[in-house]
């Protein structure tokens, strides 16, 4: 019988784990992008600025640190959105769950070190590599895919 | 039997309809911006001015209605495309029809609303509440994933 | 008996491919990116730039050619990522093979010439036709989710 989507399926509930995690790192940077805009007054558009301002543009303006959380934030859309896909479909090819858990794990981890490379600073290369590590592990899934795939 | 994809889960098909419409509203805004880049000719890279222009460069230019458009778009990217993700993996945790209706619909309700007062604008805190009701919607269910999937 | 995801159903084995290929083709614009900020020495931020440089910002800077690979990779999260979510779901919705097949194989053709035609950069209109021929591919597949899904 062939593998489908369902808690019966181990590498399924394995994915669920490991794709909950990443989703949920990914998602809290945007509160925190948030949050800091406000504490800092580091506004994107006139109306975000202080209620009943006499001065709509005093606050929309750039800070670096604020520009390096939306550099984070985006690299996380570019890397993390496609392992969440690639991954759910490369569940369906069959992988042995050692397999499985390994390519989830440690693209998880890595993007972990990402995340908190980018916005310690940690020095370079620490933030290449991890990117590196996650980009593999997602080509990896990609190739499975392809390989068991009908053009 | 364990729950599964397919037209005879209820819940999927509710996830279909939400996913479908709130897909469609995320599209709607590339050919919004592309149509307003030609209309007001402001263009991000040479070859898209005026054919044969003498002047390729001239109208290569930012546009504060355009930037608030493209601010709409990522803000749906970084939030619509996390809910699709999760919200379909949430479908196999079985949740009730009722709890998993009411993610959805609450989730597409403060997209649409979040749009219109980015567009508009609608004064703050409007479009503040609506980014926070989407991604409390998304977290929720992420954690419903969390809790269900094997480390 | 319901459609599902397996590979025993052909619509989902045809999907697998031409995802699995257009998933792989936006991975490839990070590390050419990346690369390319190496061998030109532009940075985007302070601990990217030479090692232990005692001008950390000197090579923190723009660069027209990968600003324009930057907007080519975000153009094909805003329009590649909806495609491989809303084409999943659409596998459930029960088209014909043909049907199926030539949704993928349109899209993911106009999504390489579209790349092409960014990056060498081709005349316009062509990549504003590939931009627009992705999109109605995507903008039909779910609308037939729309369809078949219950509110």
């Amino acid at each position: 019988m062939a593998v489908t989507f369902s808690l019966d399926n181990e590498v399924f509930r394995v994915y669920l784990a490991y794709a909950g995690l990443v989703a949920f790192k990914m998602l809290i940077l945007s509160p925190l992008i948030s949050t800091t805009r406000v504490s800092k007054r580091i506004y994107e558009n006139p109306e975000d600025s202080e209620l009943n301002s006499p001065e709509p543009n005093k606050y929309v303006r750039k800070d670096p640190w604020i520009e390096r959380m939306r550099r984070c934030h985006l690299n996380d859309l570019e890397n993390i959105v496609p392992f969440l896909i690639v991954g759910l479909l490369y569940v369906l090819t069959g992988p042995s769950v050692d397999a499985a858990t390994w390519h989830f794990r440690i693209f998880v981890v890595s993007r972990c070190i990402h995340t908190i490379a980018y916005l310690l600073p940690l020095p370079q290369p620490t933030r290449f590599l991890m990117m590196y590590v996650g980009w593999f592990t997602t080509a990896s899934m990609a190739v499975q895919c392809l390989k068991i795939g009908q053009f």
